[in-house]
This record gives C-alpha cells, structure tokens and sequence, in this order.
C-alpha cells in the first residue's frame, strides 16, 4: 500500500499508552472512599465507570488482532469496587496493550469488521472510539474531582 | 515511505468530522440560558469552555499545513456569549477543517513540529491531542447535563 500514514501503528500504541498514564494518574487522585462510593446527576462512580472501560480493554485487542469480536455482558466490569483492584486491573489490561498491540497485523488497522451488530468499520475506527471512550469517561472523573474540591491531574502530561 | 498506515489522513478526516457531529449535538442539548449560565465544581460553564476548544481549530489546522504554530491569549476563546453564536463559530470551525484538513500535505503528518514551546512531537500527535481535548470537555458537558436532569446525546452516534 502507497498511502501516506496520519498514523502508524507505533504511534498508535504511543498514543494510547500516554492516555492509560494519564487515566491511571485520575484514579490515583480520587481518595480511596470517593472513587466507589462518590457519584453525581445520577450517574455511576467514577470507579465502577473506570471498571467497565478497563474492562473492555482485552476483547477489544483480541478482537483488532483476530477478527473475532465479542464482549462482556454489559455494565459486567472486572467485578473491582476497591481502588486496589482497579489499579491491578488497569495494569493487566495495560500489559495487554503492550504486548498484543504490537502484534495486531499492520493490514488488520484499515480492514473493515463489524464489531458489534449492526455496525461495520475499519478497526482502526473501532480502536479510537475505545480510546475516546476512555477520554470521554475520564472528562467526566475530572468535574466528579472538581465537585470534590480536588485539582485534577495536568490534561496535558501523558 | 512503505509504512502501512494505522490511520490515513481521510480516516482522520472523518473522525474528527463524527466528534464535531456529538459536539454540535451537545451543545444542543443544554437549555439556552444553562449553556452559558450553568457551572459546578467551580469550572466553567460548558459554552465557556466549548468556545475555547472552537478558538482553537483554525491555528491548528494552520500550523498542521504549513507548520507555523501561533495561538490566541489563553482562555480568549471566539467571543461567543450565546448558544446562537457558539454554534455559528462552530460551523465555521467546521468548515475549515472541511477545507484544510484535505489539503495537509500527507507527510505533514508523521512531520515533527513544535506547536508550543518545549514540547516537539508529531503534527498528528497534535491533533489527536486537540481532538480529545474536545472529547474530554465535551464529557464534562454530559455531567453538567446530568446534573440538569438533561439526558445527553448517545455516544456513539457520529
């Protein structure tokens, strides 16, 4: 393929390793009793939301590198509700990232997979909206942290 | 270059595209008078901060094509004050990426710039970094909406 990248596969793993620090420096700023029992307009917690996201981390990599697509009931989470776990949780799903992102098959990021009924897409559009994901949720840990009188961590540091 | 792409730059068009969507979608959403009225946790008001992210677009698609990085003062933001004039401001963003986006030289992308003092990285690095900006404040707009009892836009529709 002729086609200049916007992005390679390396800065794609750069770019979500940097998002995982930075989500991992939000948990950490949450006090131990807030991050599960703290929530806002009705929503969740900021832990059981981080839950879900980290939750989703392996079968979306699984399914970027095989083609094979499946997920979690919702809302099932990694079944952590303390902050310690959550932190173990988020660290098995980073070394997944670490080794099976360098492995999805260069071809594989501009193949088109319908990841969930109904919707078919490149699985590099698959792979963003996850990250965004991350981002959109972790937006929402900063107004829970604002609420609670704490200084989020630097957007800008990865 | 023979590097397979993780992302071409009409992908990249095309993400941005669908955010600016949920973006205009969001801004929507919230009652004339909260848009700019509303505030928790001591941050902005959600127009407030969505008219600095909208600010921000045509110097970065400026410095993307032509590599030449200057910002307005921080927190200037487009002036805009009303619902009406956000989403006029927005359109306008819109329509610039719509028009330059295309017309980035492909190996800009992957070109090493400095954007802002101290800190060289990517041009795509940098856009990625401006295109979650939006996603993050935007996700702070859901809870503002939350906490008016306003039900926000699905996430995943682009």
């Amino acid at each position: 393929m002729s086609v200049v990248p916007a992005l390679t596969p390396e800065g794609l793993l750069a770019h979500w390793q940097g998002h995982r620090r930075l989500t991992r420096r939000t948990i950490e700023a949450f006090p131990d009793e807030e991050l599960f029992g703290f929530t806002a307009g009705g929503m969740r917690s900021f832990g059981a939301i981080m839950d879900e996201v980290v939750s989703l981390t392996e079968p979306l990599l699984h399914g970027a590198a095989t083609g094979e697509w499946s997920w979690p009931p919702r809302g099932a989470g990694t079944g952590s509700t303390t902050r310690e776990a959550l932190l173990e949780a988020l660290e098995r799903a980073d070394a997944a990232i670490a080794e099976t992102l360098p492995r999805v098959a260069p071809e594989r990021f501009l193949a088109h997979d319908t990841p969930v009924p109904g919707r078919t897409e490149s699985v590099i559009a698959t792979l963003l909206y996850f990250i965004d994901n991350e981002v959109h949720h972790r937006g929402q840990g900063y107004v829970y942290l604002r609420l609670l009188a704490i200084e989020p961590p630097p957007f800008y540091v990865r």
